[in-house]
């Protein structure tokens, strides 16, 4: 599990900085990279990066303002244009779909592959056996969704040493062992598998926050999380800025880091107006409150290994 | 008046090409700056040029392809952001505006300047008493225009030294006589202002067109234009290719110019199938056929200084 910082601007693409974008690679997990926003020139971003379009399974879309979705329907297209032909699942809030079905049929973009768009509204919004996401809205002036990723425990490892001291070898049986079952063997013993599988591997927990202002969902979505990403469109001091402005400050984000006990935090949609100058400043301001702060950079990768 | 390519790719952008669009500077003549398409990542590509998004005065959409609008929400969104306030016109077929409309809404984007989108049918779509646009129809499967750019002639300088010799010193007479007045002057002379002015300036002549197969309207928008930019989506050979996905090959392109007598040529919207090791080989096709011809860069500029 890996996250790709695709953009770290907010509002307006700079040199610096493009539009957000944020890329979770599962290519260990599921073979597939989810995406998070797609402002405009996400798939040129992509170009520098290992990422595939055609791998590209869900594209979760945290609110409708331009600098987060301008970059979907081009997207779209290359991914058809790629040789994409697997289903992909769009979320987000209201309008999302009339802005792609109109985007699309303007453009006479015909997909190759079958597209889903499903407008969300707050709880579970997706589950299968690997995750889940939960969405809970935020507060941004118009509906903006924070998104918490949760990884399903996976079952322990089968202790194989512990079977070979009880002279079983590898076969059919493993499986049955495996799955917690009482295998009778042919000499008669019975092996009861629960004694013979370590302890489940904790799942990880990601949370991907929308443009906020401070507010008790996001400490909610993120409770306990591996990893939270935050936006932090303002420094430390702009708290009136960021309150008129619907955004958050880093000591804010960090703020909410730390009522979480998340173990990580990113900030990230940083305003244009700070330059690469500002950077250990913006950091050290959320470092006084949580430290184990970072501040995404486009191209930037955060590895989230298994434990 | 210069031409600067911001994008000369096909399709999809690649890291060499990105989508088209092209920016006509008109600084000196009128202090704006016109744009013929708008692929995404546009408004990216001008923050590596002195173009300023206050400055666009004009916008023509040739055709609905993705990879020449989907850059349009989000250039006209950081026009407002950085300040622009003076009306902005978008020209292009039935369609665009249902695709600003429906962007700008859905992502709750307030212009802070006026815009006017006319969905343009052939003929004259714009005059004033510096330029004329005109437009006709392509083929291209859908609705494609080209554009022909008509500079009025100036009317011929003052000529100063001649006054000079029949001893008229400047001041308002020197308006009239420019004027073509026939004026009385104190001595009793009459003087035929048409007898004190050069001869007027031509105006220049800019062609552009959208994607499209060879075509009989092609060479009539382009008929002794200084300038004609023509898509050359595919190298000679490839006549099939071109006809069947309605674009053209570069010996194709080269045809038209040379049929309509222009001064120059330049080849854009290339495939991105031909790397930069090819470039030399597409342009030779052209010369082969019309020696002044170029093949089109990303932020290559071209200029068409007053004769
Ligand atoms: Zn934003
Ligand atoms: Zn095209």
């Amino acid at each position: 599990m890996e996250i790709v910082f695709l953009g770290t601007g907010a509002g307006v693409p700079a040199k610096e900085r493009n539009v957000t974008s944020i890329a979770v690679q599962l290519v260990e997990e599921r073979g597939a990279t989810w995406l998070f926003d797609c402002g405009e020139a996400t798939q040129h971003q992509i170009l520098h990066t290992s990422i595939r379009p055609r791998r590209i399974e869900k594209i979760f879309i945290t609110h409708l303002h331009g600098d987060h979705i301008f970059g979907l329907p081009g997207l779209l297209g290359s991914r058809s244009f790629q040789g994409g032909d697997s289903l992909l699942t769009i979320y987000g809030p209201k309008g999302i779909k009339e802005f792609i079905d109109v985007s699309l049929r303007v453009s006479s973009t015909h997909l190759r592959y079958p597209i889903e768009v499903v407008e969300i509204e707050e709880g579970l919004i997706f589950e299968d056996e690997q995750f889940s996401v939960r969405a809970a809205k935020l507060e941004h002036g118009i509906t903006s969704y924070g998104y918490r990723i949760v990884e399903k425990d996976l079952p322990g490892t089968l202790l194989v040493d512990k079977l070979k001291v009880e002279n079983v070898s590898p076969g059919p049986i493993f499986q049955r062992l495996k799955a917690g079952e009482t295998v009778e063997l042919e000499d008669g013993r019975k092996l009861d598998g629960k004694e013979f599988v370590g302890p489940p591997q904790k799942g990880r927990i990601i949370t991907i926050l929308g443009d906020t202002r401070e507010c008790q969902n996001s400490i909610t979505l993120s409770e306990d999380a591996d990893l939270l990403v935050h936006e932090a469109t303002f420094s430390g001091e702009e708290i009136e800025l960021a309150h008129d402005y619907f955004h958050s400050t880093t000591k804010q984000a960090a703020t909410i880091a730390s009522k979480a006990r998340v173990k990580s935090l990113i900030l990230t949609h940083i305003s244009s107006r700070y330059q690469r100058e500002s950077s250990s400043q913006l950091l050290s301001e959320a470092k006084a409150i949580f430290e184990n702060s970072y501040l995404a950079q486009d191209f930037m990768r955060y590895s989230l290994p298994r434990v």
